[in-house]
């Protein structure tokens, strides 16, 4: 009898195994091919789940952008909005291993999308909720109504650390240590908050 | 009787050769044969000036760093140490149509190192080179000296925040004109030296 396969639970490993690909030899290398391969399925069977390698890897970007909105949905109410800036802004960042492949993931995706159009609604997708949710943080932090310039120029600049950080993060582990970015957020949001 | 071909000059249009293509069609299209063609040369011609496609690559991405370098010397002697920041930082950021194709051509190299070990030396040397930029501008603004603390937190931050919209402005053009960018540079600097 052949096992069940919960289809939800075979994209998000054939995703995964996209993810492991392009990290190890880049996105252009996430052909349909190499990624059965990868996932030990034939080409047949992954093409049940994604008939296209452009499918394939809008559902294997798209995964970096619902799994940090799942986490940051799970931490619940948090009444003190510098705590919670710090929360969400750790679930940005490459603080643990889900969170580096996460990044370095979207990396790929980012300078990809340059020329590959298809690619490009989700990447900018994931830009817009990172700036509306850095534009949310900031207007926590003032106390601030959305339409406030003070508030768009401060969410720009902390889209951009973050953005930044995550770059560097991704190719100078070695400088930049989760609590090195941990510390560097601190310090801007101390910032942010005592003008 | 053959044109005098000037073996500096002919260097120079073959790495504007790759620039092109890396940015009409990705990096990992900058073959040796895909380069010729772009220039109109034949490969043995090519091969006359690199002979593989890893020194056109490291050739080609060590003419952004040099343009950078060269422009910043140009700069002059700038007494006034924050019309100085200004005028560093803005060389290094998309604020015209040649500064946008070297950050182009930068954010493929900066992906495209992650799996390519042969052109993380030079990435390196390009963040290094940045880095050590950033510190010199914060040490002079702050006039402290390069062992504060202070200087090497905020060195950081303005490093992360310079290629954090550096990425904005390669992939969101519209959001991120060359004013806006000034003004956030602007803007980072006042709070920096207002402490």
């Amino acid at each position: 009898m052949p096992r069940v396969v919960d289809p939800v639970e075979r994209r998000r490993e054939l995703a995964e195994a996209v993810w492991r690909v392009i990290r190890r030899d880049g996105l252009e290398q996430a052909s349909v091919r190499n990624v059965a391969r990868e996932a030990g399925l034939s080409m047949g069977s992954l093409r049940h789940y994604f008939d296209s390698q452009g499918k394939l890897l809008a559902f294997a970007l798209n995964m970096v952008i619902e799994r940090i909105e799942r986490r940051i949905s799970a931490l619940g109410p948090q009444p003190d909005p510098r705590r919670r800036a710090e929360l969400v802004l750790a679930e940005l960042l490459p603080m643990d291993a889900e969170r580096q492949a996460e990044n370095e993931v979207w990396l790929a995706f980012t300078a990809r999308a340059q020329v590959d159009p298809e690619l490009r609604p989700l990447r900018d997708h994931g830009y817009d909720v990172l700036a509306a949710g850095c534009r949310q943080i900031v207007q926590d932090l003032l106390g601030a109504g959305a339409a406030d310039p003070e508030v768009e120029t401060q969410a720009e600049r902390l889209h951009a650390l973050v953005d930044g950080l995550a770059v560097h993060a991704a190719t100078r582990p070695d400088r930049n240590s989760p609590e090195r970015l941990a510390a560097l957020i601190a310090r801007h949001l101390d910032d942010l908050t005592a003008r």
